[in-house]
């Protein structure tokens, strides 16, 4: 099979680049790694030449580039449906893509806020008004789905849903939010992960500061 | 086959509602419609009492609940395999769904400056910044992929990437926002669709307003 080769952003930051990652690496799909590093303030023309958006993630296979983290997602689960990245459960499907979609599309208060910072040390920052609600929805969709599924993750095995979130785990961590004993539970198990582990260490290695994204 | 129950807000005014409508309506997919106006300022309650979010689209298939407009899509695809409402050739299925995630997470400018509302006359405005960025991406993706097909729709026939866009057609129309030939041609293929002109002759029957949409 013609090699996929995905181009991703700097671990310690990059929370798109690290939700196809977690997906492909957590279901042992094989793939080749292409780090370009943010250089700030200019950006890095790189981008353009890998993504029409200019933006990392992008997979290339062959020919084909595609782009945004949940439709590389989407296609690769198409190319190994035995590896299940989604749930087999048509309905736990539906609600897999549901929260992804929630995720991909909604959250900004946060997203803006706490940026994912893979090396920041856990300490609270003062939290602009939303967060608190971003916080509360994603600890409902994190319990609900765990006692659902009866966990560790969201739909049981890890999935697509859970690579959608990988980010927020560290967000509530480092920022120290404000998060109930079935939101730890979760997180404790996602920061178990042994894909979560290998992406930590490599981010941690990096020397690039990216002052932006140190809140 | 148990129903489909699709929530929808108003008409002239609800761009995530029209999408999922319109990519069940154009494949010929059998569902009922319940709308829940707006009921602006303080909200409608009913938005939660059909969805976790608070927010349309909502689909209800029996006991289950899917959100967000295109996981709904993907599940009314997984129902319906043999409609087609993704692209048959998955090289063409992956770009697609990676133009849909753009739009559900992207041009925010867009979005927030020009929201859609089927029955304004068509008046430019002044043009926050980031908004003629966002025009310009969205025609080279529209260029690009009728180009690539042979048009007139985004993949050939009608597809779920066309229903993503669906909302963006009538923003570029009624803000008159400057846009080439290539786009032109595309909307007016758009704007004949059938599907498109049941929901905006349905749109011009409602009286509700929302002046926070009246820009």
């Amino acid at each position: 099979m013609t090699q996929l080769t995905l181009y991703i952003g700097n671990k310690n930051y990059s929370s798109w680049s690290f939700r196809p990652w977690i997906a492909l690496t957590a279901a042992g799909i094989p793939f080749e790694e292409v780090l370009i590093p943010f250089d700030f303030p200019a950006g890095n023309p790189r981008f353009f030449e890998v993504s029409p958006t200019g933006r990392v993630p992008a997979l290339h296979h062959g020919p084909l580039r595609v782009w945004e983290s949940l439709a590389i997602i989407e296609y690769v689960a198409e190319l190994f449906p035995e590896r299940h990245l989604w749930p087999e459960n048509a309905a736990s499907r539906a609600i897999a893509r549901s929260i992804s979609m929630e995720m991909l599309s909604g959250f900004r208060a946060l997203r803006g806020a706490c940026p994912m910072n893979m090396r920041r040390e856990k300490r609270k920052i003062v939290l602009p008004e939303g967060v608190t609600d971003d916080v509360a929805r994603i600890s409902t969709i994190w319990r609900e789905c765990c006692e659902m599924s009866g966990g560790p993750f969201l739909f049981g095995r890890f999935s697509a849903a859970d690579a959608m979130f990988a980010p927020v785990v560290n967000r509530f961590d480092v920022y120290d939010l404000p998060v109930d004993r079935d939101a730890l539970t979760y997180m404790d198990a996602m920061k178990s992960h042994p894909a979560w582990i290998r992406w930590r260490e490599a981010a941690l290695a990096e020397t690039w500061i990216v002052p932006e994204d140190e809140a």
